[in-house]
């Protein structure tokens, strides 16, 4: 994590304004990203690097953010031309430095740059803080900050600018969340044209691909009018690889916004609905990775079939579906209830406690004075990310049930999230001595690991929970072969008696 | 519907033995098929066709079913060469009656055909005939007719043949239903040794591409020994088009009989979830059919998505999760439950009431004395299988209220499970004056209708409910501007304001 303020890469309005009229004089268009997290980080490093035919800049970009110390972080960041997230994608930084030294890339907390800009893209987060399954109408979002941060946006832009929203909202919620506001701000500075508000919803994917996952990926997008459509389309067409990702604009913001929703709900309904499969497949000694993988030759309908695993993390698949049942309640006054994806959120949710129950069983029922090694912190291989990960509500739970913890994890420096637990550098640190080792995240750094390794790791006849398809049957006859105690989540036949005397 | 029941068609027992013979001594392998029924009166056709490098025939192949008079149609129809089932595949037909043309297949009710064959495949059906979602251990199976039919194999089979379960069973089933029972009967006829059970399940799927479903596709194997796993992929070697589509062999049968029914549990499993979409996407005014398009750009994690619909109707889809968690419950005393899965079932089961729902609110809420059409008695376009078929809910529900219903369907010749339904031959006669014209299926033959087509069929001022996306926005226009109503499940965007200002 870099953490660099310094005194020379904060932007001084004048500076700023200097810079982005002379800019507009070298024919750049001005774009405002508001928020430089996960996302706008990413966003204004794709955007600032989009050529003109003749290779010019084609945008002069300004990052906004907050005043508060970890977003002027971002901002100092962003203005000394590095990345302000961990991102094993080496195409970050390269874009940010390049920004800087080309000049057409600055941050700032100062919410003038709003009335700079043609177009506005809002990469803001929009948190759900309260969950419910049962009952719709107690989800709870934060859209105090949402709401205030859009209402800073329409109290400085230019009223013909266009805005895109790029954050995960609930369906409706341009219509009748963000583009209210921004005429409500727009009015009151005496304009009275309807604002021109677009949606197009990012798919960053955390991991190597990071900026690829932006500029080469396919986009859906809609306006809440023609116009917006029209000119939402023509932005994402610059810095979008549209030749081979062509648009996909939906005729409402609505069916934009359910869009987004969607595809993460079928992906975390369809994580959940493999968690029952698991259980089953453990009872009956059968090992579903094998089902699994036979079952997704059959390409376009099985193929998206998903797998057993220790649980679901991150920042949008524990939380979108609750927008949509949040939109049908609250918004649209909808009694219709999302029952199998609302129960999908609730198996997730709990599925860390299928990997304590497993971990349970192979150290006879009692955790009490055990030492337990983790290993994976973040909630996705190879990739520093521990947003929402399935480690936290694991290690809560293993500890409660009176086992000493400690981690590990190659792609992390630290858990922020559980700063109590001791963190290890070194996997032979975290392993030794420890009555039972999970390993919870496909790491690479893990995948080579033999039985050997874990013996030697260890140091005494100890106990290996797989809860993540780490291991292949190879590693676990060795260790059961030297009295180690082995469970796999989703491997039933590690189970059953043929495995045993093979 | 072919229906032949010549006497010189009928197989004695004399003559079949001698043709078995000859054919032994030409160097055919005998194959004997059990179930003549939709899989089994395609396996047999595949099975015949298989050649050896030198172009003769590999098998002599004898299809067995019982001697009820609709078996004795279909085992009639074997040795007549035509199909005992309506297929729009035109190479059935065709492969049997060059089975019956070279000589090489034979049907028979005579049960001794069995002690005949190297190889034996089951093919009849394993039905659910108690369904519960809620109490696992309610769920029944017809395990007495199946467990009768495999008795009669073992009762005469050879010792030392290979048994080659099709049929989709409980996860457990060949090792605690099948197995037993054959051991059981050749034990009687004093072969200790155990019996030689493979399972190997099809994914014949109805259709154009019936044939080609079982040559040409991915097939999943697996054996209760070695022996046997390597006899059933040597056997599937030669009918199978393994170059294209390799053999895959799982580790044990409970694998390859867990993959067949969670490959059919995911599909329902992800028709139910969106039938939950569909109803959000009514109530919010959103087009789902296009949020889902956009969503399955996205191959290989995003493009398995299913898509609104009228119901789930045929086979498998319908019952196979049921044995899941029978097996759980019953063969394994497992106190697993596959929630998601088994809503899935309820969900699904109750989805033609939606298009019930929406036609009432089409029809002012009440269907007393309406005179409702139906277009589609199917459960599957084109194909003439109306097995479980969703229209009988539909019309059970829509008579219940009052209405009067007459069906149309260009795929069958009548409708056999509901014979009281006036059954119309022609679309105009369906459609005449009635108040509501309903498509569930998307024939071929209803999907070049227009608005013109629809109001001069009707003849009035009438509704239209579009339950399984067949019309496009045009056509629903077009009715509008006529007063017709219109509604769509999944099209929320036509009860909108906006398209009805449009």
């Amino acid at each position: 994590m870099v953490n660099i303020v310094e005194r020379n890469t904060a932007q001084s309005w004048e500076e700023l304004l200097l810079k982005a009229r002379a800019a507009e004089a070298r024919g750049m268009k001005l774009v405002a990203v508001q928020g430089l997290g996960f996302v706008g980080c990413a966003v204004v490093a794709v955007v600032a690097a989009a050529q003109l035919p003749n290779g010019q800049p084609r945008y002069f970009v300004i990052g906004v953010d907050v005043a508060t110390p970890e977003a002027q972080r971002r901002i100092a960041c962003i203005n000394a031309g590095v990345a302000p997230i961990a991102s094993p994608d080496p195409e970050l930084p390269k874009l940010l430095a390049e920004g800087r030294e080309r000049g057409n890339l600055v941050a700032t907390s100062d919410p003038r740059a709003f009335g700079l800009a043609e177009t506005v893209l809002i990469d803001i987060n929009l948190d759900v803080t309260r969950m419910s399954t049962q009952a719709p109408g107690n989800i709870e979002l934060g859209l105090e900050s949402f709401s205030s941060a859009i209402k800073v946006v329409g109290s400085h832009m230019n009223p013909a600018a266009l805005v895109i929203v790029e954050t995960t909202v609930p369906i409706g919620g341009c219509e009748k969340i963000v583009q209210p506001i921004l005429a409500s701000e727009l009015a009151a500075r005496g304009s009275l044209e309807p604002p021109r508000v677009a949606h197009a919803y990012e798919r960053v994917t955390p991991g190597v691909n990071y900026v690829r996952s932006i500029r080469s990926f396919y986009r859906t997008y809609s306006g809440m009018d023609e116009v917006s459509a029209k000119l939402a389309g023509d932005f994402l067409g610059t810095i979008v690889d549209v030749e081979s990702y062509p648009l996909r604009q939906v005729s409402s913001t609505r069916a934009s916004e359910m869009a987004k929703i969607l595809e993460n709900s079928y992906r975390a309904a369809n994580i959940a609905l493999i968690q029952e499969w698991t259980v089953l497949a453990e009872e009956v000694g059968v090992n579903l990775f094998e089902v699994i993988e036979s079952i997704r030759v059959r390409k376009g309908t099985h193929d998206n079939i998903r797998q057993p695993g220790f649980g679901v993390g991150g920042y949008c698949l524990t939380k979108d579906s609750f927008l949509a049942q949040f939109s049908a309640a609250t918004l649209f006054g909808s009694g219709v209830k999302l029952e199998m994806t609302m129960r999908a959120m609730e198996i997730n949710y709990a599925m860390p406690l299928h990997s304590v129950a497993r971990l349970l069983e192979l150290l006879d029922g009692s955790l009490a004075g055990k030492a337990v090694a983790l290993f994976g912190v973040s909630y996705i291989a190879d990739v520093g990310d521990t947003r929402n990960s399935p480690s936290e509500q694991f290690v809560d739970k293993v500890k409660a049930l009176g086992a000493e913890v400690r981690v590990h994890d190659p792609a992390v420096e630290g858990w922020r999230e559980r700063p109590e637990i001791p963190f290890c550098a070194g996997m032979e640190e975290a392993a030794r001595g420890a009555d039972a080792v999970v390993f919870s995240v496909p790491h690479k750094a893990y995948l080579s690991l033999q039985a050997a390794d874990l013996k030697a790791m260890v140091g005494k006849r100890g106990a290996l929970l797989d809860a993540n398809n780490l291991f292949g049957d190879g590693v676990a006859l060795e260790l059961r072969a030297a009295q180690w105690r082995v469970a796999g989540v989703g491997k039933g036949h590690w189970r059953a008696a043929r495995f045993h005397q093979a």
